[in-house]
C-alpha cells in the first residue's frame, strides 16, 4: 500500500471497485479487498488504498470509474499452443463419432495434421493467423501467455514458429514467453526404428540453435506412452537446462507414468496436465517448487471423466496454476475464465483458488518474479476489470465474457 | 427453394455464405447446403438458392455480404428459467467446497433462495433484471426461448413472473414462450404434512388463474425424489392439459424415477433433463412424439460425470432438443453454443446433430409448427450468421462467441 513516484499527470485512478482480488493466496487473508482503488503510473501499480485516500493523494490523476466492478491481476496463461495453421474441427466430429484422440493421431490426424499444415506455411502467415487468437485471449483477460513451438518438428520449422512468437511478443500488447517443444511428437520422417535419431537431432541441433538465437525461455516434452519415454524426456530436458532453458513437462495426461516425479527430480518449472498423476507424484510436487499446471478445459473438451486431483494438490501444499492449453486439437478455447469454471465445477477449486491459480499461479509456472499475476503496489500494472460485483461471478457466469476493461503495463488495451 | 412474393425494395439478400445449415435432419441429406444465398422478405425466408440465381432474381434487394460465414436457423432454447432475482454465485463456492445441490437446498439455498428473493421484487424489477439476460441469449444466437415461472410458488408471485415474461415477449426481439411451473418446488409454507395443500392450490387456483389470464402455453413439474412424486406430477399436468396447457416434465435428472415413461404416457410435449433415464424410458420416448430435451451444460456446471444418453436416444429414433436450462443455480450460462459443445464432447452428438437439436429440435419441444428452427423457404426469417467457414466450428470453438449477425423476423437485431 505504499506510494511510488510517478509524474502526476500520467497517473490513472481506477475507482468504483466492489472488490479487488490481489492474486495472493487467500490463506494470507489478503485475497480479496473491498473499498479500495488502484493508482497506476509509469506502467506499474503505484498504490492500492481506500478510494478516498487515493483521490486525495492524486488530485490531478485521470479517473476511470468502473461502476462497481471487480478488479483482478491480468490473467497469466502459462500453457498454450496458440501458434498453428488451420483449425481441426473435422477431428472434433470424428471424436464425437467415437474415435479416440490416439486413434485419430495414428491415422495422420492430431498433432501430425498440424505439423503437415504448418510446414507449408510461412512465418508471416503464422503471425497473421495467430494475431486474432491472441486478441481473443486478451479480450478474455489474459495479459501474459506462454506459447510453445512443436508443430514444426524440424529445425527450420521450429525456428520459424519461435520467430513468429517473438514477433508477436514485440507487437504486444500481450507478453509472450516462448517454449521450445520440438519434443511434442516424433515427426513422420523419424517414426519407428529411427526414433533415436530424432532425439539426437533435438539435443545436438535444435536446442543449441534455439538457445543461440535466444528464441525460447523453456523446453517442454510430451511424456506419455506412445510418445516420449521418461529416459528420452530426461535427456532432452537436461540438454535444454544445459543451454539455459527451464524445464517443463507434459506429464501424466491420460495415463500415470511417473511424469510428475520426473519433473520434480529435474527441478522443472512446471509439470502440466496431471489428469492421471499418482499419489507419489502429488507428494513430490507438494514438496517441490515445481508448479502443478492443470488444464481442465482440455479434459472437458475431450469428454474425459477424470480430472486432475486439484483438491489433493492444493491441500498437500503444491502450487497450482490453471491454463487453457489453447490448441487446435484438444482445446480450441482461448478462455481462461472458462478453464476456471471447469476447475470449480469439476475439480472442487473455489472461485478464489481458481483466480489465484490463473494469475499468481501462472506467473510462478513461468518463473516470473516481477510481481506479475498479483495486484499489489510495485507490480506491473497488468489488470482486468470485470462486469461483476463479486469475484465468484467470474467462473460462475460461464458462457459469457464479463471482461469490462484490460490494462497492460498501465495502458488500457480492451 | 420456391420464391414468395414480397416488395422487392424490402428484400434482403444474405450472400457470401460458406455453408447453410437447414436445421432439417441430416438423414434427409439436406442438412448442410453450400453455394447458396438467402432472400428475406416480409419477415420470412423468400428463397434459398444458388447465389448467382438469387442475385439475378432480386436485383433491387439490399445485399449483406457475410464474407464466407455459416448461416443457421435462429437457435431455439426450449428450457430456461431466465426470470429470477439475484444471482447465486455464493452457492457455487459452497458446491466447490463439497456441499451437494440437495444439501444446499435443505439449508434454505437452491430454488428456495430464489423464491425468497423473487417474492420481494416487483414485476418491473423482474423485467429490468431479465432484459439484459435475454440480450445475452440473443447475442449468442437464440431467437426464440421458453421461460418458466416457478420462483414465486404463490398465486400472485407466479402471475407476476408470467406477466414479466409476457411484457418481455411484447418488447422483443426474442419470442418468449411462457411455461407455468408452480410445481418447481414446495414453498416454505407448504412443507411436510401440508404438502397436499400445495398441490390442491396448484390445481384448483393457480392453473385456472394462469389459463384464464392466457399467461402460459405449457405446464411443467419437477419430478424428482424429494420434490414432486409421480402421482402429484400426473395430477398437476392433467389439470394443466384440461386448461389447454401442454405438458412438460423435469424428468430423471439425477435419479431414474420413471419420469420419461410418465411424460410419454401423458402425451407431454417434452421430457427434460434425462441424465438418469432408464432403458424403458429411452424406448418409450423413441416410440412417442415427446421430445427428449437434454441440458448438458447443467451437468457440466454441477460437476456430474453422467450425462443423458443422447446417442442411445438418437439411435433409437427419439427427437432430441438441446437447451441451456439458464438459471441462477445449476446453469448460469445463456449460451446455447456452449451447450452444443457439451453435447458433442460429453454425449457423442455430432456438431450437425447438436445444431439440429438446438434449432428444429427446440422448436419441436415448444410445439412450434410455423417453420421456426429451420432455414427453408417459407419459414420465419430467424437466422444466425456465424464467423466460421464450417458449421463444426460452432461447438468446436467453445469459449468464444462466433455470432456475426442475427436476424429476427427479417430484421437485423445483432
Amino acid at each position: 500500500m505504499s506510494a511510488m513516484p510517478g509524474a502526476p499527470e500520467d497517473m490513472v485512478l481506477v475507482t468504483g471497485l466492489s472488490e479487488l482480488v490481489t492474486g495472493l493466496s487467500s490463506d494470507a487473508g489478503v485475497g480479496v479487498l473491498r473499498g479500495v482503488a488502484i493508482a497506476l503510473g509509469g506502467g506499474r501499480i503505484a498504490a492500492i488504498a481506500p478510494e478516498s485516500e487515493l483521490v486525495g493523494r492524486y488530485p490531478a490523476a485521470q479517473r476511470v470509474d468502473c461502476g462497481g466492478a471487480v478488479a483482478t491481476p491480468g490473467l497469466v496463461d502459462s500453457h498454450t499452443h496458440a501458434v498453428f495453421g488451420r483449425w481441426r474441427a473435422d477431428e472434433y466430429e470424428l471424436r464425437a463419432r467415437g474415435e479416440s484422440y490416439m486413434e485419430i493421431a495414428r491415422k495422420g490426424g492430431g498433432i501430425n495434421a498440424s505439423v503437415q499444415d504448418l510446414r507449408g506455411r510461412s512465418e508471416d502467415e503464422l503471425v497473421e493467423l495467430t494475431r486474432p487468437r491472441l486478441r481473443e485471449m486478451l479480450e478474455r483477460g489474459t495479459t501474459t501467455a506462454e506459447v510453445k513451438s512443436g508443430y514444426g518438428l524440424r529445425t527450420d520449422d521450429e525456428l520459424k514458429m519461435l520467430r513468429a512468437i517473438a514477433r508477436l511478443h514485440q507487437e504486444g500488447p500481450l507478453d509472450l514467453l516462448p517454449t521450445f517443444m520440438g519434443a511434442h511428437e516424433f515427426p513422420p520422417e523419424h517414426r519407428g526404428s529411427v526414433r533415436a535419431g530424432y532425439v539426437d537431432l533435438l539435443v545436438d541441433e535444435m536446442i543449441p540453435a534455439v538457445a543461440e538465437a535466444r528464441l525460447a525461455r523453456f523446453c517442454d516434452v510430451f511424456l506419455e506412452p506412445g510418445v516420449f519415454t521418461p529416459a528420452e524426456a530426461r535427456r532432452i530436458l537436461e540438454a535444454g537446462q544445459a543451454h539455459g532453458l527451464g524445464a517443463k513437462l507434459h506429464a501424466d495426461e491420460l495415463e500415470s507414468g511417473g511424469g510428475a516425479e520426473l519433473a520434480v527430480e529435474l527441478g522443472a518449472v512446471s509439470a502440466d496436465h496431471l489428469g492421471a498423476v499418482s499419489d507419489a507424484g502429488v507428494r513430490a510436487l507438494a514438496r517441490s517448487t515445481t508448479v502443478a499446471t492443470l488444464l481442465p478445459a482440455t479434459l472437458f473438451f475431450l469428454g474425459r471423466k477424470q480430472y486432475a486431483p486439484a483438491r489433493r494438490l492444493l491441500d498437500a501444499g503444491a502450487t497450482v496454476a490453471l491454463a487453457t492449453d489453447f490448441n487446435p486439437g484438444a482445446s480450441p478455447s482461448p478462455s481462461l475464465p472458462l478453464a476456471m469454471t471447469a476447475a470449480c465445477s469439476q475439480m472442487g477449486m473455489t472461485p478464489l483458488e481458481a483466480l489465484v491459480a490463473a494469475t499468481a499461479g501462472g506467473a510462478r509456472a513461468l518463473a516470473l518474479d516481477d510481481g506479475r499475476g498479483t495486484l499489489v503496489a510495485g507490480a506491473p500494472a497488468d489488470l482486468v476489470v470485470w462486469r461483476a460485483d463479486d469475484h465468484r461471478m467470474i467462473p460462475y457466469r460461464y458462457g459469457v465474457n464479463l471482461v469490462q476493461g484490460v490494462w497492460k503495463r498501465g495502458r488500457r488495451v480492451v
